[in-house]
């Protein structure tokens, strides 16, 4: 991270020169989340921000494409978990053909947002000291991006006068999932002095919040000085703010690895609304509209998706008779539907939801039993996406495992051994150039090879259309951890 | 089937001289069914009373084992269609450890029970001028075999005297779904005239019944000597008699098959309900309990599995939380239900159902859109059961098709070719012989081999535990037609 920090920094003084306030203004993206909502389509590491909802890009790409308006890529950072990283690397590098492994910020465990904020705020400062940040949610949907630009400037210049600046949106229903702040004393044009906070209020009071006018929803969004969130934490979370000053001090030496670790490992989970936010005295808010939506649940689909006549929303092989209000989500498998209202079905390849609309929230708890049973339908899909192509596991056997490969043109993965394990591979569409042991060959459509155990190897597509193998492993430990690594394009560690 | 018929004629001339009525007793078991009710459970290939609903025997197996304690197996028959006849005669084999294909008599085209019950009574009494005929259901649930054998005796006795005899159950709910009988004056203790017939009533007149207590539940259990039940077509179904006269004639003729094809087709539809019981005159009941369901649909489940303490038949990988009242059926697929009332969900590997429990009988809907689609997932299941074990569609691609095949130890599959695929096996457990033109060899666990297009091969486990090898076919055309049968110790015609 200092390495990549110090890189920027070169090119970030060139745009600080254009005295311009964006010169100062970067993005925070916040994408930790550990897939449990919108499960059984989002998993540990596939989580929301990652999902391709209806065949649309996944919301982490569409929230960079958003920021890109008013905020150049190379100032756009990501915090995350070094479980996620990879994924979320592999999806931006594909959609801004830029590599984006140099600009995370890692959160060792998720503390809440308070720790991650103030870590990014801890680099973002030594960066640039006059730095502003933007902290934005990763998996948010926002449909018309102009509006958000325009809050997002303005927001910026309100943050370079010292306030901690928050978005509001402005309520279309009396939403009982969000928090609600009051807009006070005006501060200039749109902007705001935050009155009051009201986290989650009943039904009763949110229809009134809604009635009143000046109540606002908590977007999540923040934009503010680093230095003045530091300012913030060192008021109201002195205990956060000494464990960032140690951060801060171990930045570029050997220890800054293991002293983030240590920091985070003390200290107590906290978010930055309850933390800072509703007891700072600067806060401003912002009121928008912008056509948002959290995606905070399977809910929010009819948001992002069509609904037909009958308020359904429809995705896949779906076989519907008679029903209505309803989410009915799945992909090639047949699911077939009667007589349904305001329920939820999605149906992955290896597992099914049915649930009413109205106890969506406790999809938490399936996935908290899936965590128990030590079941992977809560950790990965069927189908897992690598720097190279893809694997689909087709079948698992007490001493074998089937694989469908994939492998773009160009792509190889790594050259890898296994020690539990050897594979026969067939080529079913494409040409496959092999490495195994010291020999090298094309393996060609509708022929096969073998890879005994403990052997050096590599798979390759050298052609021009996407390379398919169904691979067949034999062993008695047949995990992805089963792997020594000899050379990388990717430069990964573990897994395939 | 001539044939058979006059090989059986020699040992049923031995049982008649007891001059026991169940010497002249047969069993006439109607096994047509077209796998829609239980959907996606059930399918084309694997209806109902193929059916192990959680893990018990298919209710065909049950069937013949109730009857076997009062009717020799040898006086068994089963009236069934071409399509159903292996499956049947593979599992009846495979339990009675007899082959029953001899003892099929096969319906050309489906034209409901009348037809069926017809030609089985014409087959019959060539075979045994004073045969009587118990025709049973192949796919109802009897818990007390016990009276169930005693009402079939009573019935048989009662058949000897020329009536057309009824079984009817004692209704314990006003059951809307069902023909009610009425029994009027008594002939002998426990058999009555049946003096009224009432299909389905409404809600309020099945109330009634109930409380009336002369009303019984028609089982479609009848029981009669083929003489008597021809008559009656002769008086109340001219036509269908004319053509069973037809196919008296032509059997153990060259024309046998033709003839009977060319009745079948000129054949109207009709119940052996509406087209005689309802009109005869010569009806008898016995009213009977005997723990009896017609397991008409999903709703059935309740009376076959235990329930918990919500009321809900739970079975397979499901995850529940809060449901009750409801049918939750899945198999290794993780099937996660919040908060369900009075529904079914029923999940194969394939297919899934969603339904509130008042809809079940719509299931034939959804059959009936994945017939217009030409969809696989009403005809078959990924698992097909052979003779010689299994197999499981994996993955299907454009020009590939990838099968798990188990192969019992001793069983092989027959000596075949196909004329538009290859095929990779790697064997997973077990040993396999393989004949591969003009060559034999084994193929051990963890090895390969390779099966070019248009040559002569079989697989074979000479082993002492099951074989599974992954098959990778890869052609043009993978449709299991295209096999070119050599030899086949399962004297098959088409398909693996």
């Amino acid at each position: 991270m200092p390495a990549n920090i110090k890189h920027k920094k070169k090119s970030l003084k060139t745009c600080r020169r254009s005295k311009n306030n964006a010169g100062n203004l970067y993005a925070v993206i916040i994408a930790g989340g550990s897939g449990t909502r919108f499960w059984p389509l989002s998993r540990e590491d596939t989580p929301k921000q990652l999902l391709s909802i209806g065949g649309r890009e996944p919301l982490i790409q569409s929230t960079v494409t958003r920021i890109s308006a008013v905020i150049p890529l190379e100032q756009t950072f990501i915090v995350t978990n070094k479980k996620q990283m990879e994924s979320i690397n592999l999806q931006l590098h594909a959609s801004t053909g830029k590599p984006w492994d140099k600009r995370f910020i890692i959160e060792p465990e998720a503390k809440n947002t308070a720790p991650a904020i103030g870590l990014a705020a801890v680099y973002l400062k030594k960066l640039n000291p006059d730095g502003i940040m933007a902290v934005l949610p990763s998996d948010h949907v926002v449909k018309d991006s102009g509006r958000f630009c325009s809050a997002l400037l303005s927001a910026s210049k309100a943050a370079s006068e010292g306030y901690l600046v928050t978005i509001g949106l402005k309520p279309d229903k009396p939403e009982t999932g969000y928090g609600y702040i009051k807009c006070g004393k005006k501060i200039k044009d749109g902007v705001y002095i935050a009155a009051e906070f009201k986290e989650k209020p009943g039904k009763e009071l949110a229809k009134k919040y809604l009635k009143d006018g000046n109540y606002y929803w908590n977007s999540g969004m923040f934009i503010w000085k680093a230095d003045a969130i530091l300012s913030a934490f060192k008021k109201h979370m002195p205990d956060l703010y000494a464990g960032l000053m140690k951060i801060e001090k171990a930045i570029g030496s050997a220890k800054e690895t293991e002293t983030i670790s240590l920091v985070f490992a003390s200290l107590k989970p906290e978010s930055i609304d309850y933390g800072v936010i509703e007891k700072a005295k600067n806060v401003a808010v912002i009121p928008a509209e912008m056509g948002w939506s959290d995606v905070g649940s399977w809910h929010a689909l009819g948001y992002i998706l069509p609904v037909d006549s009958d308020n359904n929303v429809k995705h896949g092989n779906i076989i519907s008779i008679d029903n209505k209000n309803s989410i009915l989500y799945c992909g090639n498998r047949v699911v077939a539907a009667i007589g349904l209202d305001d329920m939820i079905v999605v149906d992955t390849a290896d597992a099914t939801l049915i649930c009413p609309k109205n106890r969506a929230q406790e999809v938490r708890k399936i996935v908290d039993v899936l965590k128990e049973r030590g079941a992977k339908e809560c950790v990965t899909h069927r189908t897992v996406f690598r720097p190279w192509g893809s694997y689909t596991v087709l079948e698992t056997g007490d001493r074998f495992k089937i694989k469908k490969i994939e492998v773009k043109p160009g792509a190889k993965l790594s050259h890898q051994m296994h020690r539990h394990r050897s594979e026969h591979w067939v080529v079913v569409a494409g040409t496959a150039r092999v490495t195994n042991g010291d020999k090298a060959y094309d393996v060609h459509l509708n022929e096969s090879t073998y890879i005994p155990m403990s052997t050096k190897h590599r798979l390759e597509n050298i052609g021009r259309i996407p390379l398919e193998i169904i691979e067949v492993q034999n062993g008695e430990y047949l995990e992805e951890d089963d792997i020594v690594r000899f050379e990388d394009v990717y430069s990964r560690k573990t897994e395939n």
